[in-house]
């Protein structure tokens, strides 16, 4: 049976897609919800959907640009960042995909469908699941793709700008792809000094991820881009899969959501607040807490305690990370969210240390 | 550069996307346009656009089987039919693959994304493009996938039941996976002699192909899917791309289109009223018409007249079916819409062969 390996499932178990109390930590979404604008953008799309939609999203990809300073033509969109990815690997089908572990599942998921064998490298515990500069050593003459997540899910960990740089080259000088995720860098402080953007004219074997969803809350919707200055590799997206992945709903969201420079600002700011309060609060309820850079938090609980488990009977879903290649059992990961969820969520996991925990501790 | 090859595609010309007296008869969509509860439900679940869509449309799926009578485990939906179908070339990698000429131009494209090579199979224009029983040899042991589509698009014939039905045996007996195209079939007066559906159960060897796009007017919002008894086949389906490809608004519209009964039957009675009306109307401008069973009319113009060039400047698009494999210049597919529009086009039409027609008779 195929299972679905990712958070944010709500539709699995009735009782929670209908329950009012539902907290959802376990998919990382920006906390501020839709923006009105996007929202009114997609009420007012609907009469126009009995059109078929713009194949190759053409006032979205200018304004896009315009957005980005990039020209319309290095960007490819889809029905979201993981149609994109799949697009990527089908295009490029490469023998042999090196990507990091633990990371997002579908990296390996899409280089296997399109054939490729997967190398792992394995990010350690003792090195706070940074990238160490070892990992050039990891990409050989047989890789023929090299899939990095910045920052990386579920590790909230920035990569080292110069290792980045130093791995684009040596990537570079072995005509190797280099896909780079950059899905949740919108929230981080002060992204201009991370994000690769600024390198993809000068590196066409550079693609970037990006996404609508998390950015702009609109997961549901679907809408997802990658950037990229190989119009060779443009041409051949359009040519991997059909010609309507983007509905009219998704393209007009997108073209409203550009418009939300201020919403932007203030999720940055909320994000950054929240995160350190999550942070301080986790650290104090006993759980190892990898400082995050980013809408979510990864965090180890060094007891043998199901917090998943017990905090879904309180009605709050977050991220059990022990599916995830390279991390075992007492791995989570949460979102985060405005301080009246957050403090559920904290008072809630206070309740646990205080009275249920003792029957776990080893 | 790549090339779009379908019709429908407005926004390549600004002036026709915003022009309020565009008729597009080049896509084959429901003339009665989006039904009332299909727009409610797009404009109330933009709210859920917040969370994922569920990666298993389980709602959508259960609603769906009791519509069709069949277990829900036999329906995988997608991002339009044209994603379903380029899931199923990637969930069975065929490498030769049989299709029709002409025939939608997507079986082929799919094929070849996940590497198959093509065979096709040339209807005649002497046999009205009707598939001859000559189909069977063609069926080699070589062929590991056929696709038919019933009713052809863009030639409107429905296949003899007792000829799909030997082919269907005969793709079992060689453990050949036969693809049915059945996404015009919900326009067909007496639909339930044609389609195959009720042939699932029997013969896991088939998968039927059916989109919401056409038959209730919303290729805007992108919802398709297949139907098959083979398990096996729905879980690699499952496994061949993301699993987030159906949108949360794409499964509430679906799931309120079901609703629709009244809708269907009024379309059904309108387009076999209105295929009438355009067949002998284009009859008496001396077109020759290729009677037609669905919501579109395929015809030949026997003089060199440029009638998709000459209707554009009179904001009414159709489809040039020269670019489809196995037609040459001549031949053109429009869709059957209200009388109102079909007079507006049949006038028109009806100008040029008054006036303008002379200066291209040969």
């Amino acid at each position: 049976m195929y299972q679905y390996v990712h958070g944010g499932d709500i539709y699995s178990d009735p009782a929670l897609q209908h329950n009012k109390k539902l907290l959802d930590y376990s998919a990382n979404i920006n906390p501020l919800g839709i923006p009105d604008g996007v929202r009114e953008a997609l009420k007012r799309t609907v009469a126009r959907c009995v059109n078929y939609p713009d194949p190759f999203c053409r006032e979205l990809r200018v304004k896009l640009g315009q957005f980005l300073d990039l020209p319309a033509d290095m960007i490819y969109c889809g029905n979201g960042a993981a149609d994109v990815l799949f697009r990527i690997m089908t295009a490029l089908r490469p023998k042999r995909t090196l990507v990091l572990a633990p990371t997002f599942a579908d990296y390996e998921k899409a280089a296997a469908v399109a054939g490729s064998k997967i190398d792992y490298f394995v990010l350690q515990e003792e090195d706070n699941f940074n990238v160490p500069v070892s990992i050039l050593k990891a990409i050989t003459k047989r890789t023929e793709m090299v899939v990095l997540c910045n920052p990386n899910n579920p590790t909230g960990k920035l990569m080292n700008r110069d290792l980045l740089q130093t791995v684009l080259l040596h990537c570079e000088s072995m005509h190797i792809p280099l896909l780079l995720d950059e899905c949740f860098m919108d929230f981080v402080k002060d992204k201009e000094k991370y994000t690769m953007i600024d390198q993809l004219q000068e590196h066409k074997n550079l693609i970037i991820l990006k996404a609508f969803t998390k950015t702009f809350a609109i997961p549901g919707v679907r809408l997802g881009y990658c950037l990229s200055a190989d119009h060779a590799l443009i041409e051949k997206l359009y040519a991997s899969g059909q010609d309507w992945n983007v509905s009219g709903l998704a393209q007009a969201a997108g073209i409203a959501a550009l418009d939300e420079t201020e919403y932007l600002d203030e999720s940055r700011r909320l994000i950054g607040e929240e995160r350190l309060y999550l942070e301080s609060q986790l650290r104090l309820i006993g759980l190892k807490v990898f400082e995050g850079t980013s809408n979510y938090i990864f965090m180890k609980s060094e007891r043998n305690f199901p917090w998943a488990e017990k905090l879904k009977e309180h009605h709050i879903l977050i991220r059990d990370c022990s599916n995830y290649r390279g991390l075992t059992e007492g791995y989570f990961r949460i979102a985060v969210k405005t301080r009246k969820d957050n403090r559920r969520l904290i008072k809630t996991m206070k309740e646990f240390v205080k009275y249920a925990i003792f029957d776990y501790i080893n």
